[in-house]
């Protein structure tokens, strides 16, 4: 994860250096020298991070700074009037934000004193790019769309880390399902489902095949989306997003930003979006098949079959709830074909969004109906068909879950009956699948449970801000925080919803939403067996 | 299901006959008969039910109500003028709530114009005869303490639910225990846990034994309690409560009544029920074991111990964080000692009437924070020791759940280690044991996922009250509502906190509660399997 650390993230739009006499950077230009009463107070700002300091707090670190300066002396100013003098020079008005001057910031940080786009430190660094390499598409980075502190080349690199984990995931799936007996014991780990129908015996023009279908997926989304309005830097890193299932995208309001721009243009490049998230979350198996004309193959397979039978089961009652809701408009003249219009398409989005863990935000579905968000929620744990690059437990999985269930009930009460778990007609022989199932499910479960207890142990209340109001959002959304990091979807509810971000998280609670995407894509087993000392000790 | 469609607990606090000329009656006595308007105005609101109307709504329907009385007239009197002439004669002021007469209502109901004690309806009486018989302790009535329209006879067959709720889970067990072979296949899906060193050959005697230490535990708290303060009713109705891990109470505030009214009595009650508490969550066959002095095999028991562990590990760490938030306690100037005994209790209290699905309260643990309110979630799934009258998933599967889980990572890097799995020391041999435990652990999980987005879509949040900040509190209360009615609990969060009720949700959602009570008892298995429709065609 070299590439924060590399530093080009780290151009801050303010640079302090250990002494007050050397003069500090402002967008990379040096500005003349500050005195010690503006040092402390920029200081103080620059080491808060991204949430900013109270007056309360500030004023006390000002104080406390002051007195380490000039022992004994009582600082001569107040914080306030250094804050208003440094406001007023030009290089410096931009920087300084004072509370109340942001009121659209998300909770407690429109009351604080902040400085704009401060240094990402090691965690956010490991966050960022643990993110991006897992396809989750969780950033803590607040504001994407200034080009002085974020410039068009840590964008790419942050869009990059997508298309690499996606072509990773790919290419690791077609090396380990043809190792045979010598990769077993990973495949087992790795490969979500029994369908080895795709494993040819000419191993390496597969893995080829199979990268030059994802390379070739992204090049026709890249052109499609130039095509449609796009320029072509945004085309690439969106293209990226989407194949990779990872969500990063170049602006504040995700894929939603074009929409606003254009209506026409925009909505165009919602649906095909859509279209291209369906595929990438698609076993690219089934879509080499379709790529040679086998398209039949395709449409026969069992689990690409349950795939869109969920999304458009789901999106049919997101919709309709929606619209009793009115959860799409704003303006209640809206005529009805307009609004349907608006429901589908917003709704089909998010739905296809969160199935495969891409996590693109089009319309802030955190202010939908109570069932449009618990489906959400669920459909995180869903997630892709087994063999894309989505990530969540993906849908073969479910569908074993529920018949080993159904037969289980069944046998409680005839236990004489042996009827074999059958998928897609044929009976599925592997004896260790059934417990294996179970078990994957069971340890989604405990990481979960443990994981949400984790944050809403170590998390301090202050970051849902300080009314009553918020603080009781923390059960869910912490619940739907560690859902969105485990199956590496990116947005989840609240406080993390579609038009937030990460970045008001403490740093121990970044680098456990770190653990919980590493987990989450290296499917579990091989991560946990790490932390297991009788692994160690018999080895 | 029989004692409140009997009609005792139908006694209305108004009843109303088809024809205004008809005398009402006013908690039995017949008043004299009201006119027109009046009588529109108590029919809108009798039937309405226990939320009552708002003023836009009671306006509605009484115009509409009049309309048909005098088609074509305007009513001559604005409602509230009626409402307000109404609350003037004798027999109508106590009944008839005005808006913000009782601000301390749950949510809407404050705004809303009420009648006081209206008519249960089947849906609710249903709904409390399960949760007595199941020991859950979930109530639809909202004032217990009007002696008129719930007279003690009532209060008295809804303790006594309990007590032979309780009873018959008892007998159940040993009955279970002892058949032997021809009760195999019910035994197994009633006793959660391969204990069965219980077993005696005098089947008969065992049972009459168990019955009897159940009595006898009954009548000594009944006489405890008393001699503690309570008057004898109260004693026993708790004494019930308590031995069936029930939770019915005769009073509004719970357990916490006593508290209110005697602090040092109150104290010492709720430690007393505490250590019933904890007995009532422990098997019935280390109990026997203890009372006839062989009180090693309670300490030795593993399943005991993990239990004991809980209560204390999980009561400390809610006493720390209450404490550091200071949850328990309202006057600032509280000095540290007495906090420290009162977070203690009130802790101590709420975890043990948690984790053996009690569900007594002494402490709005609704005010806790976030942590303390999580614990208390999760700890609903836990449940008792197996064998006793508590619920929830009982200890002994959570300690093979984690036993299994832990093995089958191991295997899955070590496939040759052929380890068994121990409990005790002893090594478990029945080979269907990890599939039980691992799919009781999956239908838990499908119920409760499917439970609660039936509740999130089912329920209109108008249920929440009519501000966006109690509809945000849907998801997560909603799921607690189905882990405690599941697990046989009885409160939850939120709107079915410590101080509320069940009495606000529309009578198909206090239906599928009944359903989740009655599975929660039955342990799933025996339940589910009547709904498979191949176990009908088979048979």
């Amino acid at each position: 994860m070299p590439y924060i650390l590399s530093g080009s993230c780290n151009k801050l739009a303010v640079r302090l250096f250990d002494s007050y006499e050397l003069a500090p950077q402002v967008y990379g230009d040096p500005v003349s020298p500050l005195n010690k009463e503006q040092f402390a107070l920029v200081h103080s700002l620059v080491s808060a991070g991204a949430k900013g300091l109270s007056p309360q707090r500030l004023a006390e670190q000002y104080d406390a700074k002051m007195k380490h300066y000039e022992p004994g002396d009582q600082p001569t100013q107040d914080f306030k009037n250094v804050f208003d003098e440094l406001s007023e020079v030009p290089h410096w008005r931009g920087v300084l934000i004072r509370p109340g001057q942001d009121p659209d910031s998300p909770l407690d940080r429109s009351e604080h004193y902040r400085i704009r786009s401060v240094r990402m430190n090691i965690a956010d660094a490991i966050f960022e790019s643990q993110s991006g390499f897992s396809t989750t598409g969780a950033t803590v980075i607040a504001d994407l769309e200034d080009p002085i502190s974020l410039p068009h080349c840590v964008l790419f690199w942050r869009s990059s880390t997508h298309f690499l984990g996606g072509l990773g995931i790919i290419v690791l799936f077609v090396v380990i399902l043809g190792q045979g007996s010598a990769g077993k014991a990973l495949m087992r780990n790795e490969i979500p489902g029994p369908s080895k129908e795709g494993s040819h015996s000419r191993m390496q023009h597969t893995a080829w095949m199979f990268a030059g279908l994802y390379c070739g997926l992204n090049v026709i989304l890249t052109a499609l989306l130039w095509v449609l309005g796009m320029n072509f830097f945004d085309a690439i890193c969106h293209a990226f997003g989407t194949l990779a299932t990872g969500g990063f995208s170049t602006y504040n309001a995700s894929l939603g930003h074009f929409y606003q721009v254009d209506h026409t243009s925009g909505a165009w490049i919602e649906y095909v979006v859509i279209v291209f998230m369906v595929l990438a979350g698609s076993n690219f198996t089934l879509l080499y098949f379709l790529m040679i004309g086998q398209a039949y193959r395709l449409i026969g397979d069992i689990e690409w079959r349950y795939y869109m039978g969920i999304i458009v089961g789901v999106t049919i009652c997101v919709v309709c709830f929606g619209m009793v809701y009115d959860d799409f408009i704003i303006d209640p003249n809206t005529s009805f074909f307009t609004e349907a219009q608006l429901a589908l398409r917003n709704g089909l989005f998010q739905v296809v969004s969160i199935i495969t863990t891409t996590g693109y935000g089009t319309h802030d579905f955190d202010k939908w109906n109570s069932f449009g968000r618990g489906v959400l929620f669920l459909l995180m744990f869903v997630g892709g068909c087994a063999g894309s690059t989505g990530g969540g437990l993906k849908v073969i999985r479910h569908i074993l879950f529920h018949k080993i269930l159904f037969l289980q009930l069944e046998k409680s009460y005839h236990p004489s009956v042996v009827r074999p778990l059958r998928l897609g007609g044929k009976p599925v022989d592997d004896p260790d699948l059934q417990t294996n199932i179970l078990i994957y499910f069971s340890l989604i479960l405990v990481l979960f449970v443990f994981g949400w207890l984790s944050i809403v142990t170590l998390e301090p209340d202050a970051t849902w801000g300080t009314t009553d109001e918020h603080i009781e959002h923390k059960l869910i959304d912490s619940a739907t925080a560690v859902a969105a990091t485990l199956n590496n979807v990116g947005p989840g509810l609240g406080i993390i919803g579609a038009t937030q971000n990460y970045a008001n998280f403490s740093w121990w609670t970044k680098l456990l939403f770190t653990a919980l995407m590493m987990i989450g894509r290296l499917e579990i087993f091989a991560v946990l067996v790490l932390l297991m000392p009788r692994f160690w000790r018999s080895r």
